[in-house]
């Protein structure tokens, strides 16, 4: 699907699913509203899903790798070859986002989006070819236009791909050595943050290592001019292949009316590409945590959005929204497996 | 086991343990301290345990079950005769709680741990048998200090029997018309905090209600006199049936070397209880969930717990320990099942 159709497929939730949920939440044995938030995410999946109870499903979260060469300014602790190690790492299922995934019962997809390496043809990676990882934003443009948007399509296709399994959730996460460098140059060009306000240390680099990430984010805004007002622009001038096919998914999720959770502060730059695209993507997003990177509350804000976690997690990969991924099947379970009042022969309220 | 001869038992964990621990989580594939308080939690059970990575088991929540003659001042939005309602609405699975445990996997045990109901024998359903409900303590003595003790006891008894199974976690949550009031009057008896700061709204009174809840609990301090430097008098005076056993289960979790996961404010408050009578009973406890209820907050802080989950929740049940239970478990896994740089050949950091 082209950008331009999906952008016009996206529709608000049934506002009839919404109040129907609210109803049967009201029915069953609790005080209403005693569940607080977990009341929240099974409605706005019912709304979602314009079903009451909402239909379970799979949890499917897509871990995209991609190569930045903004990476050449030394603004990561880690060295460049550790994203497609760290690829080989998901599919071998040693890492954290493999680990909480057999947890929560969530399937990973781990797709390349853009790595700079040679992978053998492996069953379980998806390849994008796009383009072995970005060019270095502090020199020149990162992208080139038509490859900033082949990784939206991409993403978006994998979303509607997935759609048609009917899932409960989809998910997004990510890796990428010197992400966190262009997610914050992202929010910069978008919402004119300053990039030393909203810039963190990312996978913990030290002082000096966070001095040269800021530069790099000013002489990269300065030279590329990104454009504010289209966002695909900034993705080019400033982005990075993962990024872009995140943005695709989430839009995707939206188009074909599956709810999408967010993970931290690289997918949070997806969001806000997309939610510029179109704000009415906010609807169909879950924001899994408050990352501990500087700048994310700020990206959430902008959304509109606000997290269900605050572990202080800063790892990526899609380990934050893994965690919620739980929390909303359990706030979904909730209204489907509940006895009502009537049903268990209790008392209501008195007062 | 006698109450006294718990207190004599409760040891600090493993040092050594949880440095090995730390040792182990820094060796693995993500950068040191990424995964915040998840990385806490493994360590921490690692600590309790005395092993690295800690052994997984399963994790049993015990739903203590009570009535309270405070109910009759009118503190509650529902009538008495739902306590035992509900306990039956547990048994068949139909409560939020069940639909919860079954979500992560949690063993729900039932007790009644002082019903103003008579119960036909059931499989599933423990029995105290220590009296059917408290009196009201606006008016006198909640318990006799004899039926206290009992109370405490019972609870540690099924703690300790629980302990052989080698569980990985447990918790406690409860059910008890007016036992938020309870709660309030154990809080502010313990610590001299003003009924009206730390009162809330329960199950949801209105207005009036809350000022009659206010105004028992107020009565209840002023009548009874529980002397703060005697958590038994405490618990005689104000208390409850459910929260004394609770108070005695979160002991002998701490006792026998497990952990245990508190709920709520009511199971708060038995773990206040606990604390005065044992402060090393801290080392052992996990606070799920900050409750919507006023005043839990301080609760916590006085016992020096900080709430993994804030999601606005304030049923009680367990149904916050129960969510929590699926994040410190998710700890633990890390700890166990992730690579190590070493083992999946990934280069380490730079800076």
């Amino acid at each position: 699907m082209r950008l331009d159709q999906a952008l016009k497929k996206i529709s608000p939730p049934a506002p009839a699913a919404e109040a129907a949920a609210q109803k049967r939440l009201d029915s069953l044995t609790k005080p209403p509203g005693s569940l607080g938030r977990l009341e929240d995410l099974g409605r706005r999946v019912a709304g979602i899903q314009g079903s009451v109870p909402p239909r379970l499903g799979k949890k499917i979260l897509f871990v995209f790798a991609a190569d930045h060469g903004v990476a050449a300014e030394g603004v990561s602790a880690y060295p460049k070859e550790v994203t497609a190690q760290m690829t080989y790492n998901f599919l071998r299922g040693g890492a954290a986002i493999n680990v909480l995934a057999r947890h929560a019962g969530v399937d990973v997809r781990v797709v390349d989006a853009g790595v700079d390496h040679d992978f053998p043809p492996l069953e379980n990676l998806r390849a994008l070819n796009i383009r072995r990882g970005t060019d270095n934003f502090a020199r020149g443009p990162a992208l080139a236009r038509a490859e900033a948007e082949r990784s939206v399509e991409a993403g978006l296709g994998l979303a509607e791909e997935a759609a048609r399994e009917k899932p409960l959730l989809l998910g997004v996460g990510e890796m990428g050595i010197a992400n966190s460098t262009a997610a914050a140059a992202i929010l910069c060009a978008l919402t004119g943050a300053a990039p030393r306000d909203v810039t963190g240390r990312g996978t913990g680099v030290d002082e000096a290592g966070w001095a040269r990430k800021v530069a790099a984010i000013e002489n990269g805004l300065e030279l590329n001019r990104p454009d504010a007002r289209d966002p695909l622009d900034v993705l080019t001038k400033v982005g990075g292949l993962e990024i872009g096919a995140m943005a695709g998914a989430i839009l995707g999720a939206a188009a074909f009316g599956v709810p999408m959770v967010l993970d931290g502060y690289i997918s949070g730059a997806a969001a806000l590409l997309a939610h510029r695209l179109c704000p009415g993507v906010k609807d169909y997003l879950f924001a899994a945590h408050l990352s501990a990177e500087n700048g994310h509350r700020a990206m959430l804000n902008e959304i509109g959005l606000s997290p269900l976690l605050d572990l202080g997690m800063r790892l990526g990969e899609g380990t934050g929204a893994c965690l919620a991924m739980g929390l909303i099947e359990a706030g979904v379970k909730i209204m489907g497996e509940m006895a009502t009042f009537d049903s268990a022969g209790i008392a209501g309220k008195v007062s």
